[in-house]
């Protein structure tokens, strides 16, 4: 084990790990006067943004990395075929475990776990088109997503894993250290466990660098949440590549390296990248934080959305056949199931039902510099199944299906030519619970463009500066899935607005 | 108005209020190069804490307050005897616009408004006694609790209203400067509008210094939040008393004088002093943000509490009469109806229902110092209508009514002798909701206490500093109501623990 004594954050390192945390839940006089932390120390937060910085210029052996991006391409290619995964439409009479409730026509499974398929009846009273109803995914569990992190010569590295999942494009992406649902967590099923799930939920096992919780899509999923956790290890781990083959040390500029090819990072790594604290020097921005906060508040104390889940053999519009619940005029999403099957070894074989978006989505932040710091157009968005109904989007967020909806500055980013497109690429939606839903990511520069050719202001859109939107992020349940993929391309270094 | 350029945080003043948000929402352009807000900026953060110190420290003319405490309290009587406002319990049967829903035994107002009293269904596979069905309230809307801040010669005045509310022990009590719901605030049923409301949803009205959602009571509603918000004003604004007689500005310390005294500072003005943020340097504390953050999340993934709603009528272990719905052991707490009957001019009369506590609670944070600095035990509190589930709350949080539950540290708090106890009052929570549900309030000293004399720690508790749990606060969403009213005691000076 290193012990190097100018590590910027000052842990305590000893065999059992880093230290400083065994007195958790203690009442501390057993232990003496040990050390005090020196935190919320400015010190610290400096030490950790400038290593965070440090990772994100290290993109191969010769900034830092351990490997080249190249090699951890090729592993992933290699994983994919050593998975052999593939997946099969079935029809839902084919699932396994899974039943429509008799009563309510809920879609469960048979030992209450992984999530349900039920429906959800959305008010608002000042949206066209309320109040309606659709299925939705309910699942109560807070589940962990989690990556180990860990200096290797001072660069700061990230533990990910090669996983496949049925709904991604591609089946296998980089995933987070740790994907796991509160079953897992407790081994209340008597599974087999889940790989370094120790390092999220032992406390003291290592030193966490951020811990929120996070929303997800809020347009399928009721109320779902996810601890989003990046811990920090010294201890000697997952070193040997031969012993953890779905397992690899990757710094964030790797990551940011993978973020600009399509459908490689999975969006459980993206979201957990966003909570990374990027930046200790705040940047002068058009708005105060409090003033960003305030008009958060504001759309959420305007917004009049509200939800109420109800069974699903009884929402209107949507009907059922063998293979599908969809829209009677067949938008926005169908439900549908696959038999994921395996040629390899490590997987088994197994069916559930998957969301299947009609059409992809599009994803994007209009940005420009105000004094020569860019700032991001932020939207207050509105959507029935997120935990506060509002929270901060991009600028632009929908599904251009040729049906109707067109959201403010739509056309604005498709408008869009090639110099002003800073960041553009396709990324999957969460793969465990989605068939193919991509989105299309973008950063689009307004800079210099004349002001009259843009729509006119809404209130619900505010210039922010990326700082900003991470600091909202890292207070929990403020940024949606889709700005904080956005905001893990800044974060790892894949685009810069500068 | 008064325009000083050395204000600290360094608006820029003009006739329309203190400017700079003229561009929310807004492209930028139009406005061309105005200055930026330099925020998160740390020397503005360092401004305002200095500024709400300064506050802190005003407790009469002599220090810059407009006027004596004294004053305010006999401004409370007089308006008390003003209002002239009494109550009544009613049976259900009187009360006027409300009644039991036919098919769900829910308890509505005709038109839709207020609050709505429905079942909820408790499941906790690691509570004994669960699953349990209760009573709740529902208001699904997020209301506004705002205080106006203005400057005086220099210090914070913030601008209290005396209200009355039914269920308040003396009913007049000392309230934000707007408590409005989102009926209020739309005006959408034609009412006369809220005083002072503007300055709160208005954008650009007045500068905010911190904006958040917040819960409220998880055990008695489910999933309720409010905005909490103090926006700061240059305009002259209520400052003659005779033509706002409800009205009065009072500095920070002033309002931690009044907390002293039990029963005079309602639970909404305590929840948005919480908020402030008062600490711009932070402190060694034992844990790091990280790791405190990381208990918490840990303490909400391990929780297996859910919550959902149920029809009153069917509530299993409660029963209704013509004047209460109690439990049929009648603990914990009761649904009444009261009538508010007024003397004087100034408020109608009218009927509804209130639940009532079957006996007061306790609140109280224990503390000891380490290395100087004084901590706090949080306790990761789970309740079934909150929000996330798991919030920060006070060491102990109970109610004692001689039936069994009988939290971890109960016993160190009830002996507790003087020298210990640094603060004590007994405050009432909201009035608009609770008929005479008062808590004892405490802080309690360890210092000196030998750990073979206290419970076993338990891993949902932690020691924190204030500081950390203002940050906490400051997130949104983290730190319980009940938590909230003992950090305004620290935020206001009512209670110093150095």
């Amino acid at each position: 084990m290193r012990v190097d004594g100018s590590r910027p954050h000052g842990a305590a390192t000893g065999p059992g790990g880093l230290g400083g945390l065994g007195g958790l839940g203690g009442l501390g006089g057993q232990r003496g006067h040990h050390g005090l932390s020196q935190e919320g120390g400015r010190d610290r937060q400096r030490g950790l943004a400038a290593r965070i910085a440090r990772s994100v210029a290290a993109t191969g052996p010769a900034t830092g990395a351990r490997t080249t991006t190249g090699e951890i391409v090729a592993w992933l290619a290699e994983r994919r075929r050593a998975h052999g995964t593939r997946i099969r439409r079935i029809p839902f009479a084919e699932l396994d475990g899974w039943s429509f409730q008799e009563d309510t026509g809920n879609l469960v499974h048979r030992s209450g776990r992984f999530f349900t398929v039920e429906g959800m009846r959305v008010h608002d009273a000042d949206r066209p088109g309320a109040p309606w109803e659709q299925p939705v995914m309910r699942q109560p569990e807070v589940g962990v997503l989690g990556l180990l992190a860990k200096e290797f010569d001072g660069v700061l590295h990230f533990l990910a894993q090669a996983k496949m999942e049925p709904g991604n494009r591609g089946m296998l992406q980089l995933s987070p250290t740790v994907q796991a649902t509160r079953s897992n967590y407790q081994r209340v099923h008597g599974g087999s466990g889940v790989r370094f799930l120790e390092f999220f939920t032992e406390p003291g096992r290592a030193r966490p660098l951020t811990d929120t919780l996070q929303s997800e899509h809020g347009e399928w999923f009721l109320h779902k949440s996810n601890r989003n956790v990046v811990v920090e290890t010294a201890d000697e781990v997952a070193e040997d590549p031969a012993a953890e083959p779905d397992f690899r040390w990757l710094t964030l500029g790797q990551i940011g390296e993978l973020l600009r090819l399509d459908n490689v990072v999975n969006m459980d790594t993206r979201t957990v990248l966003a909570c990374l604290p990027t930046t200790a020097e705040p940047r002068p921005s058009r708005h105060t934080d409090a003033e960003v906060s305030s008009w958060l508040g504001a759309a959420r104390s305007r917004s009049r959305l509200t939800a109420e889940p109800v069974r699903l053999a009884r929402v209107r519009g949507w009907l059922r056949d063998e293979q599908a619940i969809r829209r009677t005029d067949d938008r926005h999403f169908r439900v549908v199931a696959v038999a994921v099957e395996a040629d390899g070894r490590e997987v088994g074989s197994w069916t559930q039902p998957l969301f299947e978006p009609c059409a992809p989505g599009v994803s994007a932040f209009l940005f420009r510099h105000f004094d020569g710091v860019p700032h991001l157009l932020a939207h207050a968005r509105a959507e029935a199944g997120l935990p506060q109904t509002v929270e901060v989007g991009p600028t632009v967020c929908h599904t251009p299906d040729g049906h109707g909806d067109h959201p403010a500055y739509a056309d604005v980013v498709r408008a869009a030519d090639g110099a002003r497109v800073r960041y553009a690429a396709v990324h999957s939606e969460e793969g465990g619970r989605f068939l193919h839903a991509e989105s299309r990511c973008l950063f689009v520069s307004l800079d210099g463009v004349d002001d009259s050719a843009l729509p006119t202001p809404l209130p619900d859109h505010l210039w922010i500066t990326p700082g900003q939107l991470g600091a909202l992020t890292g207070r929990g349940h403020q940024v949606t899935v889709q700005a904080r993929t956005l905001l893990a391309v800044l974060n790892s270094g894949a685009a810069r607005l500068s």
